[in-house]
């Protein structure tokens, strides 16, 4: 029997209890800090011979120039043809409806005209050139390559370079065929925090980038923290979560297979639902025992959900979606009758899956949003992955004669009450001669 | 005499001497770092009480309650009434311009129906709670209050902390009309790390927020850069920026004082023009001397344009254009004819001045864009301030019932890739039953 937590949320201890299942801290490893640290430093002085060196010990392999460590386009075309045709039309099928999708989210410079022909707006551009860590071994996801490239792609980035380590020199085709489709224009078999050196500083051979997204292990969001400032970074992840709010008309085995398709990412991924209808919750754990030992990450599983799971009675769907604002989890699923009703009380979520059909797995890979989302109550302030990650904007002012005149008297009013004349006077000089 | 370089773009030892030029470490102060970790952690785990010790001690004031560290809306409207008419004037014309045009970037929820009734979009939410860091002292800006304050509330947030230390228990009027006017929600009268800490964590008198706002010193800047992740921040900005690019034929006294209005920021503070006429950078070389010692802040004036200001002669307005997207400016000042062909060039800059009449001093104040610009060559991939950094993103997608046998054949096939079968399985039951 998996022992997983249950909550009642009308007990007094419930606020409590809630906030110790949530509690989690992504506490920074001092000593792989400390390392990360000799090995941007190493990289930043000495470049593409550090870069060999640390691939030689960190991967297992040895090669002893960078033409050895690049990928061609061939070699990505070579990937994508030895793939199933079942798999390729997969993986086609997704990256056509992320980049549909992504298509929507692209800004565009705008600007309005005054009555004295002032001319104010926002000038949209996309980054130049982005790096995307893609991790190797058992981590390696074809889906995550498509989820950050397509975005950039779409902004318009000129330059996309991957990195991907190939420990022991074992390469996956899904990975570099997911490469291939999303356009990726340079691929490069280095990792670790030496790869996001490589891209926060620039080598003879890896231009420096301005961005660096992608998931990777705990070296490399030490590394991405470090260059933070230097390149733009994307939002260091903790742990994947899922909640499910349902109002116990579902079929039970349906919503234990949702949760369990978070537990099995990771020991310290996190599922939680939320129900009005005891009698549901206990039809969903006895689905959950039912259903586990099939499951062939079932060891994962298991202790994901003991530990961090739980099944929690609420009192309807308003409470259900006032707890949901207070987790404001990365997957929220809303499987009842009305999600719409559900969706005007929610404030805080990564992605949100309405209704019965839409499980988190068809956003994982192919609905069209991205699967890159804020994690540990971070929603409250952050969004997906967009193209907006990829484009910035430049403020434009254009003052004319007659403006300047007007915007400069409260200038100078304002600069003068913070001690600051010249620029007072830089704007006094433009005053307008009568 | 000023003692300020002079380049050339076309001296073979010009690329070096630029990055030499540019060349800014944002090095983190070890100490100060240790510090500010231990007053996080006593915040944390003492809230008011500590609070309180920290801002008696740090800023020599005697209070005993959290009652004496919050400043009442009758204590906001009494430092607007003590306002010259024309200065309070100045500041509502001010606000009344940056609120207009922070509007323009409010983002609305979108989404779209596929033909097989599946939705999908994002829904963009305001962030519920924000914190605005103030300076006290001398640095002490009514303009900062402005554009960091007037973006948040345009995008809805509803309530906004307002935290600003006041040294010997003095405060400014200008600063706190200015808090009146944009409608600040709370304000507190304690600064430094204490003051970050309580607003991440929340206390019992001070409710966490979700975002933490508004320029600091070095302990603020340690403190935010902390509980990044346990709340949003904005950048940690490093020192501020102007390029100018010139035709030749501005005023050079004007030129001299739109460079003397950034260098007097601080001897850190960086100036450089560009101009393709050797005999206006002679001119401006000229007006410097003429000018600088009316200058009030002539010695912090003098620091900076020779410590890290330079007058560069270039071959001609696209070379100057060319080298603006090198250096990536915080503010980029074009003032030439015809400045909509040099901005066609223009891949990165926070914000571009258009024109001979648009100093930078109109935008730092009043003209409607934001003065919170990305610094340090960060405008690569970085945006001004404004109201999208106070909104975020929930994808939605809800699949219809046709929807979800579509897409859960590809997720089924991509998620069996990676080996994740929860994830196949939990999108095959949602296939429909023909």
């Amino acid at each position: 029997m998996v022992q997983i937590k249950r909550l009642n949320s009308t007990d007094s201890s419930f606020n409590q209890a809630l906030q110790q299942l949530l509690a989690f801290e992504n506490a920074m490893d001092e000593s792989i800090d400390t390392t990360v640290a000799q090995i941007l430093s190493e990289i930043k002085k000495r470049g593409d011979e550090a870069l060999i060196e640390f691939t030689n010990r960190f991967d297992h392999v040895n090669v002893t120039s960078m033409t050895e460590l690049e990928l061609t386009q061939d070699n990505l075309q070579q990937s994508l043809s030895s793939l199933s045709i079942a798999q390729r039309q997969a993986l086609e099928h997704a990256a056509e409806r992320i980049k549909t999708y992504h298509e929507k989210q692209v800004a565009a410079s705008w600007h309005y005209q005054e009555s004295d022909n002032t001319i104010l707006g926002q000038k949209v551009t996309p980054l130049d050139r982005v790096g995307l860590y893609v991790p190797g071994g058992k981590a390696s996801y074809p889906s995550s390559v498509l989820m950050n490239a397509i975005p950039a792609k779409v902004a318009g980035v000129q330059e996309l370079i991957m990195v991907v380590p190939t420990p022991n020199g074992e390469k996956s085709d899904l990975v570099l065929a997911a490469a291939a489709i999303s356009q990726v224009d340079r691929v490069f078999t280095v990792g670790g925090a030496q790869a996001v050196a490589a891209l926060a500083y620039g080598t003879k051979t890896i231009q420096q980038v301005d961005k660096i997204v992608g998931p990777g292990n705990a070296y490399v969001a030490a590394a991405k923290r470090r260059v933070f400032g230097i390149v733009g970074i994307d939002m260091v992840a903790g742990p994947s979560e899922i909640l499910v709010i349902c109002d116990g008309k579902t079929n039970p085995d349906w919503i234990a297979m949702d949760l369990f398709s978070q537990a099995e990412h990771d020991e310290m991924a996190q599922s939680i639902l939320l129900s009005p209808d005891a009698g549901f919750l206990n039809q969903v754990a006895q689905s959950i025992d039912k259903q586990i030992d099939d499951m062939p990450r079932k060891n994962v599983i298991r202790v994901s959900l003991e530990n961090r799971g739980a099944l929690i009675q609420v009192q309807d769907l308003d409470e259900a979606c006032a707890i949901a604002n207070r987790i404001s989890p990365e997957h929220l699923e809303l499987s009842v009758d009305n999600p719409d009703k559900c969706l005007e009380k929610i404030r805080h979520a990564g992605a949100i899956f309405m209704g019965r059909h839409t499980c988190e797995a068809l956003g994982d890979y192919c609905a069209g949003p991205n699967h890159v989302l804020p994690t540990s109550r971070t929603a409250r302030f952050s969004s997906p992955l967009g193209v907006y990650d990829f484009q910035k904007r430049s403020s434009l002012i254009q003052v004319s004669e007659q403006g300047a005149t007007k915007l400069g008297k409260i200038a100078s009013i304002l600069a003068n009450g913070e001690g600051l004349s010249a620029h007072a006077r830089s704007a006094e000089y433009r005053f307008k001669v009568e």
